[in-house]
């Protein structure tokens, strides 16, 4: 039986190494906050009293952390991980970081031997709780393979992206389009509605059209139109503004790097950043319809 | 067998007549441009020299005009249809105009007591010959239903936007939303690209995510990544920019008139502008690539 | 002694009126509200009950209305002044009003042997009232000239921007990029001040840099640095929102007419939608600072 | 006599540097660039072997280098400046560098005893070389006062923006709203001239109106409106399209570090890098104005 060391039992951390129990991995798991690890020490996992410990002696190490100096800091920092291991585990970091911080973590793993994957999910907590979690995989293919089993028990959709760090531009270019399409789809039914025009019929219309795009087909941003989606609840839950505001900084930073132009993209991080300044950073990101919404 | 009168027999008037043609019907067409009226004539259409004839004494009258002013002027001008057509046709407008003037032209017709719709349409040349346009139809039900059989031999789905104008604002909002997410398709592609991903990759993973969308389902803008896309074939045909510059116009009034705010539209209306001011308003709209591609 | 007709007593027109009377003209006026026209009445202007009375016999017509449609209509709609008027005034039409239809009035004012001056200002009400309006005039060289006394006595600076038509334009060129430097200034403002900047220090700063502009200059949107701007009264009075916002439409109309890009004039139309939608069309335009300030 | 040390002798700080000789102060200099140092040591400079040597037994350190990750080597890395360096020198750095940066180093130089000062420049080659920068200064007042006589003799503005860090904010945001301002007034010159204007006629009534600032008073963007721009020669020279991309860029990370929305400024970073992407790296950043001229 494969043995699991698991770091970071955040709401999408925690979530996925249930999953990871139950497809019956051995599992340790480490994180600061000691309810977290409660709940998996019920659900059988073994706890430890640190992250090292965690990493130890596993077959794969798994870790899900906040953002990239969280994972520079755990692996390189003083007393990092890399220094410290002992044996050969395949790593999977699944943070959404940035791509340059996956490559540099990934450069160092090489040199002390080991294997390592940047693998950011999408699915929300939702999809961590039901094992249906995209990854977008960055690193060698048969390290991918070794990691397969470990992916298809906390997901339904496994893509390999490219070398080190391609996990993180996928994804980060994957949210950046995602944020147009919303703010693009929320403003486009506040035109037809100031014009008159019914945002369910105009929300059906436009879905059997060119407009068609995945806020269209299942998480409409207009409240009234679709009885399931976070438009239904005051826009409660889901994939927060903070968070979208999280990534669309990430691709900033990519833009930066890569000396790219994207105007729409740097256009809705202002426009979330905007929302988010108004109070509203806890809400779903279809709550951007909010900002067209005359008062 | 009923009767149809047909006037303005463009790229996309001409092979729409001639699908009413092959449906039976009895048709009547008029063009300032004589080779366009052959075409039709030939196919066993009758001809007739003035926009009046070829409205009088039919049972339904289709128009298909370039903009705002040449229907306004048809129907309301001086020696107008309106104050000198024979018969009780119904009216169908497949123009893309400004809602106002659709608006307005249907209450001068139901003022002399004729039904009306506003029926834009989408699918290009392509869907014009195989009859399988999209309608999107504004006016009351009854008036859509009489029209019906004749939107069927031209067109494959029939939307009921709302009352006149609606089919209008309809159109407008969704091409309004179709430039957003093709230019913010293109600049995410190019993101990735110039961060190292491969882009059919990249196209095939934003494919199965939250960034789905019609562009990337048919219509992949950059070259090499879809065969059948006009990508594959330098832009050529499709749907041209300055025909998306015309659409992004109108929404740009809608905009103006509804005082709504339309930040990525309007956006995407300029760098539309800016790439045809360079010399590209020929080409197909996903060309918008090109505008972020490095030299 | 000269005398002059003026139509439009608004919070515009009225003051201008008053500086004709003060410079000893002879005036006529009109105006559908009683109480506008009482005030000039009181002043010692000759009150009429129709617009042709107070165009007809005068040596100089001089007109302030709101948007295009009322100054067409005035001129160019059934029983208009063109087709009624007796006498040859020069015609100054200080509306600010689309290029196009300054143009077509021009025009039909030439046909009709009269000579006609677009001469849209800039000042606002205090400017009105202190004769100190900026006048951007479009027309002939020696129109403008026969026109001078006239604009002298209500204004400072006389600008000969082109033919009929330029003046227009010209001021819609102005009041473009003054809403950039407006939202631009206020953004860079908030920024600084969200990364620890005083807003007093960082305004001296930047109006002696590269940054300089007419708003650090003299009508700084941010609270508290500069003591005589809206900006020290709640934004109250001033030039307003929903007056930047029609100046804005005339602007975007007058980018789709020549198939311009101004994507940063466009993004400024957007937010200062926005800001409207939100219920500030009545505030000062500097209060765009408000979308800036976090909650 | 007081002695400096000036460390970074590139376009900016060579003709920085002869203007402290000229004001005959003790220099000592290091450059990687050999050739760099032979000018300064043809003009009476001490040229030591390494950064150490240049900072060691000094009254004031100048530092001029290019981006955030030089300055943290020299004074932070391995063998840095602060572990090694001896006597207590004032440091004024004059990088352009991401204000967390400037403030990283400042609390460093202070834990080890030493006063710092960030101090970017704006004023160009010309400036530097005529000893007519303006300094925008973070940190203490006193030591602001130590180094006055420095500044005064390389330049004649000397702004106190703040504590550490600020310098570097208030020049960011200026710089921010300068790109704006360049990118609105040429968007505003193309619209106006695109609608039948005379570009000179429309910037001498935008300067003398509200749509008047830096670019409308000495860089006009419009070639053949001012003889001594770099429009009037094909924008070579001046502050390079590359160079405004940087600044624009620390803004970029000043926003997303403070969360503020900067929709104009985030706009005119997609436009100049869009600019630099076609090739035009390289000329003056007034250039943007070819941006919107049509082909």
């Amino acid at each position: 039986m494969k043995s699991v060391g698991f770091i970071g039992l955040g709401h999408m951390g925690a979530p996925m190494a249930l999953n990871i129990l139950k497809a019956d991995f051995k599992l340790k798991v480490f994180d600061l906050n000691p309810s977290a690890v409660r709940t998996l020490s019920d659900a059988g996992a073994t706890t430890v009293s640190s992250a090292l410990e965690a990493a130890n002696d596993v077959d794969v190490l798994i870790t899900m952390l906040p953002s990239s100096p969280h994972v520079k800091q755990l692996y390189l920092g003083e007393d990092g991980l890399f220094e410290n291991i002992s044996g050969q585990p395949l790593i999977i970091d699944c943070s959404t970081i940035a791509p340059d911080a996956a490559k540099e973590v990934a450069e160092a793993a090489k040199r002390r031997g080991l294997e390592m994957l940047d693998a950011p999910v999408s699915g929300g907590v939702a999809g961590a709780s039901a094992g249906t979690l995209t990854f977008i995989i960055g690193g060698k293919s048969e390290a991918l393979e070794k990691g397969r089993p470990f992916f298809e028990c906390m997901g339904k959709n496994i893509f390999h992206a490219g070398g080190n760090g391609a996990g993180q531009v996928a994804k980060i270019c994957n949210n950046m389009l995602l944020a147009v399409l919303m703010a693009g789809t929320a403003e486009a039914l506040q035109l037809g509605v100031n014009n008159g025009l019914d945002p369910k019929v105009l929300s059906d219309i436009m879905n059997k059209s060119s407009g068609n795009n995945w806020c269209l087909d299942v998480y409409n941003p207009y409240p009234g139109v679709m009885d399931n989606a976070p438009a239904a609840r005051d826009y409660d839950g889901g994939f927060l503004v903070d968070l979208m505001n999280k990534d669309l900084g990430l691709a900033a930073e990519a833009m930066l790097s890569s000396k790219s132009s994207t105007p729409l993209g740097s256009l809705a991080k202002s426009l979330y950043a905007l929302h988010a300044s108004k109070g509203h950073g806890g809400l779903d990101f279809s709550s951007i319809q909010k900002l067209f919404q005359p008062e």
